[in-house]
């Protein structure tokens, strides 16, 4: 698969912050830098900005989850890249105040990604909004569609329509649950309903298949394309960077730092993190769940592998 | 995604017995079946049938290589099933003469599969038209035709079609390379040289694309789906039977007893095997090769995550 305006978007150290509280290391983020650097990598999503607040500390929720300024510029100098990707960082609704966003000529980050729910997608919209007059590329990525309302979304896509400061919309499987053929059934929507909007695609692993979704993705028009570094990501991980960039072909990509990267910086993680596919979170996908339940299973040692005591409890909750 | 005519056909045992060279146990064996009864799977392949010979003998090889009717019988007799699958063996072409097989009306074996590469279809044919003499459903699976000459793979395919004793002819992803857009192209090759047969399809999981090229082969019209319990098979696995289960919705097949085999006799095993997808089986499966380096690979402890190496070695090596 070629097509030009293809652009992958690397979100390793943020979607992988949420397994270890951001808790990388610079060294590994330098790392990750560098080989989406060399890669070809569009852009490289390096953590979240939240306000730091007494609950919000950067001793306990890791330095990743407020992205200062002065950290991301550590790690950009830490490479001289003729072409770097474009640096993103992710808002939260609800944990920023727009305060602390330097304007965009004098910020090392060049797109401010919005995660929000369906029912706040007002909320992103502003903040969008209020990033755009800064002078960034945004993002509006809405989070759990599988879960919410067909009129309320409809109603939201509409309204990021009508909303020029949104550069990209998102689909995101936040649970893991698509096929292939819901995929493309949620995109007629959004193409329906934001016609004007360039979209994103975000996908999860629950079910073996957020390489696969992310290629009917593609197949379906998407031209901003998330993935991590073997997957790493919250729970079942999201789609491989390097097997995505396998399946893209443009020579504008080179995959080989990606598996250098993973065997000399991602291989020693897998000891202390754990990520991808397994029994428990192919059934929470199955099912439409929010991950935090099999996280829990999974995080319990005596109970990490009882997937059939995890489905027998997920589907005998009373409705 | 439902439709009656689909049939799932488990080769856990015969797929997972590439790992251990055919040494389950007899409680593991029983304990497949048992699941399988239980699930509504229409056909469970319980291994190979080789001649035995100096070379090749039971303890060596394992009992499943072998399938003996009295062992079958022994797995069949262990679990009281109303309507219990199918059970089918593979010959291996070559490795094989028909008189050790009895008529389908005095066995226990209902399906004799037939693998071959597209050089030796003749051959398949040969095994398959002796089977149906003997009463016995067959299939010739095709193997590693992502490596195939095409005008070769043609012929065979017309070879086949034009051979009423064969009742299925099946598309097989030995090497883990395809994506949907090849289950496609394939299958319409398939369709237009073998138009009057039914068609099989078996994928591996090197790319993270067995459950999701399974799904693909299903849209394509195939009606008999390979897949094993929790992906277990040669190197990187198979289509994981129980996401094809949930995935199929057809009320015919009931996941639960799946789940259940996983947890209790799947998870202890995995300890003492290896299946399933890791970053040397994606390079291995994009470039299309046998699985047999990555194999080789993953066997050495010094060795088995240095991804990058093996794609250096893979890719420069002289062509």
């Amino acid at each position: 698969m070629y097509r030009k305006e293809i652009k992958v978007l690397d979100c390793t150290i943020r979607d992988g912050g949420l397994i270890n509280n951001f808790q990388f290391s610079d060294e590994f983020v330098k790392a990750i830098y560098r080989a989406t650097c060399d890669a070809g990598v569009d852009v490289m999503e390096i953590g979240k900005r939240l306000d730091v607040s007494d609950e919000y500390t950067r001793e306990k929720y890791g330095k990743w989850n407020f992205c200062d300024e002065d950290d991301i510029k550590r790690v950009v100098d830490s490479y001289e890249c003729e072409n770097r990707p474009l640096l993103a960082i992710m808002f939260d609704v609800g944990r920023i105040t727009m305060a602390s966003m330097p304007p965009a000529d004098q910020s090392v980050v060049d797109m401010v990604r919005t995660a929000c729910y369906v029912a706040d997608i007002d909320k992103g919209i502003d903040l969008a909004k209020r990033s755009k007059d800064l002078g960034y590329l945004t993002t509006i990525n809405v989070m759990a569609c599988s879960a919410a309302i067909k009129t309320d979304l409809i109603e939201g896509l509409q309204e990021i329509n009508r909303t020029p400061e949104v550069d990209y919309l998102y689909l995101v499987d936040s649970y893991g649950a698509f096929y292939s053929e819901q995929v493309t059934s949620y995109l007629e929507l959004y193409k329906e309903h934001a016609p004007d909007k360039e979209l994103g695609f975000h996908a999860h692993n629950n079910q073996q298949l957020a390489f696969a979704n992310t290629q009917q993705a593609i197949i379906d028009g998407v031209n901003l394309l998330d993935a991590t570094v073997n997957g790493m990501g919250r729970g079942a991980g999201n789609c491989n960077l390097e097997l995505l960039l396998n399946f893209l072909k443009n020579p504008k990509f080179d995959v080989r730092p990606i598996y250098k990267a993973i065997q000399e910086n991602v291989v020693p993680l897998r000891d202390e993190m754990e990520w991808g596919f397994n029994d428990i979170y192919g059934i929470s996908g199955h099912l439409n769940r929010h991950p935090r339940n099999a996280m829990k299973q999974r995080a319990n040692p005596e109970t990490k592998d009882n997937c059939y005591d995890f489905l027998m409890d997920a589907t005998s909750e009373v409705g």
